[in-house]
């Protein structure tokens, strides 16, 4: 265990120098600081033993440029109230951090960690491109990541929904309605989970003895784009149905289809991801595939606790819902 | 919820023969008991509400032609162990359940598991031709099923280690050791964790710039088709490493490849997987990975109590762990 005088060893400065810049002490400089907690890390001290009494400190970190949490029907809202009904009458101190890119690449993810005095994150919206996507990879402060999936980092652990059922759900239900057209909406492929819902798709077609064509698949991060490129294609491909790969993207969808002058589900069928608030309030209501957001948060702090723990979980997943509303119907004759 | 007074209704018989071929009253003939059980499966009815206390009673299904769990070097002991460890404090009854393909032929599971007065099962050892794999995909009474995955089942799920973490960890290691031509050795792939690692193992190598061909590759039920069919071919190709997807395949190969005077390491590297009581006793000592079985075992009771409680639970993964002896080395120059 990396002690402090290992650390002034490393930079031939005093131990009360080190314990000063671990402790946030006020005479001491926030370079100083800066290369006292960089060291510490290297040489694997990531829990501050200060002289206080042993804090539970943990922090949701999101995403703040990709993900809301603020209110109820965003998307994150019931996963932080479910972290928190579990960790807080566990007596843990639960802080939400919204972290940017430049924060991410200001600081290590495990140095951000230890300055804070956080002992494990529960980590929520991340896509690939994310700086610390990078030092999971070689973190050592527990990190539980909801919809991403480090390899070979015990440190790490997985907590989402199981995408391949999800996607299973929805073309099984669509093909049992007649459907053998069916499109794939998604908004960008920058995050696993959503690499993972494309590639379950064309899995779940393949099975159910159902073309794919690259007509009938369309990914674009921006709105406009999936509404005036890939939409018209998909109609003028004579497509049945499209699965969107969120609600939003759903919601959308549809009152582009009814604009151009489709019925929704009589001409087109339409299944949306995630069972936003919005999914049961769109005119007609969305068919979806439901994600239990306040049971993936219960599960993310399951999952972080067993880090803690040194229970070496890798992989959480919650059944997906298919939730059928009005959105879809018998393919038309 | 289904009723007493619904069976009997279903099958035109009196409320109190149902009620007696539910609770094993010796006045009913054994045709009728079964007849009544399957009835009562079929509308629905998977819990016995008999008139004494209820049970919290639940098994340990074993497939006996495939798995051994008796002595604490077979595979399965440890994870026995650990369900065991979790399962008894929390007030279950455990019993453990050999079973064979005609048990599985004869009854349904629900119909086996209601017979019993079983509330919920760990399954363990079971291939893709058992029986009772495709029940899972309609069964109501909850099932954790160790090392297999069925989608879409709410009642069930998929307690293992991650496998793709597992090949990961030894393909790399391997190629951190110089080694190109890495051969991939298989007993069968009747398994779905079998063609799981399988997979996984063409996923690393390609990942790793690393080429496979069907001739560094043997799959073979019978140890002696590995051993006088595929080895001789891998080793013929000039291959330096080989990956074993179970430790008494890897051990053998050891063996087989001394015999046929190739020094282990220097020549060839070997591989194995789960890290079993024989792998730290072969001359020299195979270096393997870890399946953690004790910690399996307490997953899996984890899982069931979850499914019990109606947490939807889909998919619990334990880190896989690369454990370093004396069978592999540097590639030989």
């Amino acid at each position: 265990m990396t002690t402090i005088q290992d650390i002034a060893d490393k930079m031939g400065v005093s131990k009360s120098t080190v314990s000063k810049a671990l402790n946030d002490a006020p005479d001491i400089s926030d370079a100083l600081r800066k290369q006292v907690l960089e060291t510490a890390v290297a040489l694997g001290y990531t829990k501050l033993r200060r002289y206080k009494k042993p804090t539970k400190k943990v922090c949701i970190i999101i995403e703040k440029e990709n993900m809301r949490y603020q209110e109820p029907h965003h998307f994150a809202y019931d996963i932080l109230v479910g972290f928190r009904q579990m960790a807080e009458p566990a007596g843990f101190d639960v802080e939400i951090v919204p972290v940017d890119i430049k924060t991410q690449r200001n600081q290590h993810y495990d140095v951000f960690m230890l300055e804070h005095d956080y002992i494990g994150a529960f980590v929520v919206g991340f896509s690939l491109s994310d700086p610390w996507i990078q030092d999971f990879k070689i973190s050592r402060t527990p990190a539980v990541l909801f919809d991403n999936y480090i390899v070979g980092n015990p440190s790490t652990a997985y907590v989402g929904i199981d995408n391949e059922e999800g996607m299973e759900l929805a073309v099984s239900y669509l093909a049992g309605l007649g459907h053998r057209k069916i499109a794939y909406l998604s908004s960008s492929l920058g995050a696993r989970v959503l690499q993972a819902r494309h590639a379950a798709f064309l899995r779940s077609m393949h099975q159910h003895g159902l073309k794919t064509s690259p007509a009938a698949i369309g990914c674009s991060y921006y709105l406009s784009e999936c509404m005036e490129k890939h939409l018209p294609r998909f109609l003028e491909n004579g497509i049945t149905a499209i699965i969107c790969n969120q609600d939003t993207l759903a919601s959308a969808t549809l009152t582009q289809c009814q604009q151009l002058g489709f019925q929704i589900p009589d001409d087109i069928s339409i299944i949306g991801f995630d069972d936003l608030p919005i999914a049961a309030c769109t005119s007609p209501p969305l068919t979806t595939i439901r994600q239990d957001r306040l049971e993936l948060g219960k599960s993310g702090f399951f999952a972080l606790s067993s880090l803690l723990n040194h229970i070496p979980i890798s992989t959480y997943l919650l059944h997906a819902q298919l939730i059928q509303r009005e959105s879809t119907g018998k393919v038309p004759s």
